[in-house]
C-alpha cells in the first residue's frame, strides 16, 4: 500500500558520496514501491519552506548509478539551524504544513552533526504534534566526526583523496638535493581524522614526515624543531596540518569570521606555520592549502565509502518503512562487514567524536598503526567511471522535472 | 655494436609524465642494444657534476610500467642554468671530463625551456671540442609555453587534472542558494595553457564562469563587474586565474623573491583577487590555490599524454643513434596521429610560446572553441594504476644500484 511522498533532502557541505546515499535512499523508495512520489527538495530546508522541489521518481538505474558517482549535493544544500521550538515555533508549524500540502510522510536528511540537531528536533516536533511524518538521518561529512557509527560517509573517499594527494605532493617536493619545508592544511574542523589519513602515503614510503591533529595541543617550538631535524636529514620536509589545530591561546588558523552556526572560520594555518619556518629557520618554505577538493574529488572515489553510503540510504528507508523516526541509519562493523544499525538522533545530534589517543603518537607529529588499521579498509577499492571529453561525466540535475 | 654509456637527466619541477619520457629513453636504449649501460643522474646536474648516478641498465617490463605512471622526476630534479662558456668555461670542461671518466657518449637531458637552454649550451660545447657525445632535449612542461612541439608532455595530464577538480569545485560551490565568488589560481607561469584547460569543465555544463589569462593585460574593474554580474544572476561565481596575470603595473599576484633563474616568484594571486571581491562588493569569497598537485597527480594521467611522453623519450634515443646531437624530440601530429620531430634545440632554449589570440575571447574572459579543438584530443584516454594500502602505487627509486 503507497504511504505518501518520501521527500530527501541534502544539508552542508560536499562530500564526493553525499549523492550516493541520496542514490540509496531513492533506490529503496522505488524498490519499495510504497511511496506514490519521490522528491527532493531543492537546497535543503531552504526548499522545503520554499515548497520547491524535484520529483525523482522516474529516475532510472543508469541515472541512479551516475548520481552515486558525483560530487556534491546535486539538489542543493543548505547551513539551515532549526531554533529550539520554545524559542520559535513558527517554523516548525511552516515544516509541518507543508509536508500535510505535499503528503510528506518519511524525511530522510542527509547532513552531518549540525544537520542531525535539525533532524532529531523536527522528529521530536512531528511526534509531540502526532504528525504522520518518519524523520531518519543519514550521515555525511568528510570530517568524521560524527559520533554512533563507525564511521562517516564522505570520510572514505575523502581520506582516498588527500592520503594520494600528499603521497605525489612528497614525490614532488623531493626532487631536488636541497628543497624546501612543505606545509599542507587539512580539513576537520576540531577533528584531526582526515589529516591523519595521510599516513597511509608514509605508509608506501612517501608521505608527510610530520602529522600535527587538533587533539593534541599545538607547540610551535616542537613543531620548528622537528621540522628543521627533518629537513636536516633528509633535504627536505612535508608537514601535514589539520585546519582546526589549537595552541594554548586558541585556533592558529583562525581568522575573525563566524559562520551560520556561530564556528569559527579556519583556514590559513598552513601559511601561519609556512611563514613562522621562514622566519625562525630561515629556510624556504611553501604553503599548500588542500581546500575544496578533498571534499569534492569523486574522481578518486573510495568504492567501500561509496558502497556504504548506498546502503545508509537504503536503509534509512528502510527504518522508516518499520515505523521508526528520531533515529540515524548508522554503520557498524560486524565480521568485517559493514552493517546498519539505527542509533538515537538526540545521541548524535552537535556531539563531536574526536581521533582517539591511541591514534597518536606519544610525541604529538605521528599517526599510530592503530589509526592505519582502522582507515585502510575505509579507503578501499576504486570506482570505475565513465569520461566524457576527457573528464569525468557527473550527473546532471538542472534536467529534472520539479514536483 | 656497443658505442659506450648513455645517459639520462631529469630537469626542473614535476610533471606527471616526466618519468614517462624517462621510462621511454630507458626502454628505447635497452631495445636498441647499442649501449654498455643506461645511467640516470641523480639530482641532473648536480649528479654529473658529482658523478652521482642510478645504473638502470637491468630495469625490467614492468619496472618501466611503473615507472611511466609515476610522477615527478624519479631520479631527482635541479634547477640548473648553465653560465654562458664565454663566462665560465670551467664547468663545461668539468663535464666533458665526467662524461669521459664514465664513457657517457649519449646525453638525454629532460626539462623546459630554461633546461632546453643548458642543453644547446652543452652541445654546442662538445661539438666546438669534438667531444664524442650526443646531447639530445626531451620536452618537459605542464606549463606548455616551449616552442616549436605540438605541445608539450605534462601539459596533457595537468590540463585533465586542472578541468576535473574546476569541474569539481563548480559542483561544490553550486550547492547553495546563496554562494560566494570563488577564484582559483592556476599555474603556468607567463602562458595561459593550464587556466585555458578548465574551459574543459564549462564544456561539461560545470565550470569556471571567468577565466583570465596572462596573454590579456588584467584589468581590475572588468573582473569585478564581470564576477558582480554572474554572481547576481546565479547566486555563485568561479573565476580561474592564471598565477601569472599581469596588469599595467606588472604581474598581479607577484612577490618581491626570484628564482635561481631570475624568475620573479609569482603565486597569491587568487589571494589578492578574493581580497578585492570582499572590499569592494561585499561578496562572500574564498581563494583556491591549485598548487603543486596540478603538476603531480598520476592518479588522473591522460593517456595521450602519457603514450607521447614515452614516445619522445624513445625518439630522443634514436636521434642519438642517428647521429644528431643539439636537437630536442618534438611532437607534431600528421592525420591525428602524434608523430616525433627533431629540432633544433638553439631554437627553443628560453623562448616562450603564448596562448594564441584566436583561443581567447574577445571580452578577455573566455575561451573559444578554437581552444576546445586544441586542448580535447591531448587530455584523452586513462591509465589503469595500481593499487597499493587504497592509493596508487608508484615507482620506489630508492632502491636502484648506483653506477
Amino acid at each position: 500500500m503507497k504511504q505518501g511522498n518520501l521527500l530527501l533532502a541534502q544539508s552542508g557541505g560536499a562530500t564526493a558520496v553525499i549523492n550516493a546515499s541520496a542514490a540509496g535512499v531513492i533506490r529503496q523508495a522505488i524498490e519499495s514501491k510504497s511511496f506514490d512520489k519521490i522528491t527532493c527538495a531543492h537546497f535543503g530546508m531552504n526548499g522545503i519552506l520554499k515548497e520547491d522541489f524535484f520529483d525523482v521518481s522516474d529516475l532510472t538505474a543508469n541515472d541512479l548509478d551516475l548520481l552515486a558517482k558525483t560530487p556534491a549535493s546535486a539538489f542543493g544544500s543548505c547551513r539551515y539551524k532549526l531554533p529550539n521550538f520554545e524559542q520559535d515555533s513558527e517554523i516548525y508549524k511552516n515544516i509541518a504544513s507543508v509536508f500535510e500540502r505535499h503528503n510528506i510522510t518519511c524525511l530522510t536528511y542527509n547532513g552531518g552533526n549540525d544537520s542531525m540537531d535539525t533532524c532529531a528536533k523536527l522528529a521530536a516536533y512531528f511526534e509531540k504534534i502526532n504528525f504522520p511524518c518518519k524523520v531518519i538521518g543519514v550521515p555525511k561529512t568528510v570530517d568524521n566526526d560524527l559520533v554512533n557509527t563507525h564511521y562517516c560517509p564522505g570520510y572514505g573517499s575523502a581520506s582516498k583523496y588527500i592520503a594520494t594527494t600528499l603521497e605525489e605532493i612528497a614525490l614532488d617536493t623531493a626532487v631536488y638535493e636541497k628543497g624546501r619545508i612543505t606545509v599542507c592544511e587539512i580539513m576537520g574542523r576540531d577533528t584531526g581524522w582526515l589529516t591523519a589519513a595521510c599516513s597511509v602515503a608514509t605508509l608506501c614510503g612517501k608521505g608527510p614526515d610530520l602529522i600535527y591533529l587538533p587533539e593534541k595541543t599545538f607547540d610551535e617550538d616542537s613543531f620548528l624543531q622537528d621540522a628543521e631535524r627533518v629537513y636536516r636529514q633528509k633535504g627536505h620536509c612535508l608537514v601535514a596540518v589539520s585546519e582546526g589545530v589549537r595552541n594554548e591561546y586558541g585556533y592558529v588558523g583562525a581568522n575573525d569570521i563566524l559562520d551560520s552556526f556561530d564556528h569559527v572560520q579556519l583556514g590559513g594555518v598552513a601559511a601561519k606555520l609556512s611563514n613562522m619556518v621562514s622566519k625562525r629557520l630561515n629556510i624556504s618554505t611553501r604553503a599548500i592549502d588542500l581546500s575544496l577538493p578533498q571534499r569534492a574529488a569523486a574522481h578518486i572515489l573510495s568504492l567501500r565509502d561509496q558502497q556504504d553510503a548506498i546502503l545508509c540510504g537504503k536503509y534509512a528507508v528502510q527504518l522508516a518503512l518499520d515505523g521508526l523516526s528520531g533515529v540515524m541509519a548508522s554503520l557498524s562493523v560486524k565480521d568485517g562487514m559493514t552493517v546498519c544499525e539505527s542509533v538515537d538522533l538526540a545521541t548524535v545530534a552537535n556531539a563531536v567524536r574526536l581521533v582517539p589517543k591511541n591514534y597518536i603518537s606519544e610525541d604529538g607529529a605521528h599517526i599510530t598503526q592503530d589509526f592505519l588499521h582502522y582507515v585502510l579498509p575505509l579507503i578501499d577499492g576504486e570506482v570505475q567511471l565513465e569520461y566524457k571529453h576527457g573528464i569525468p561525466h557527473y550527473f546532471d540535475s538542472s534536467k529534472l522535472k520539479r514536483f
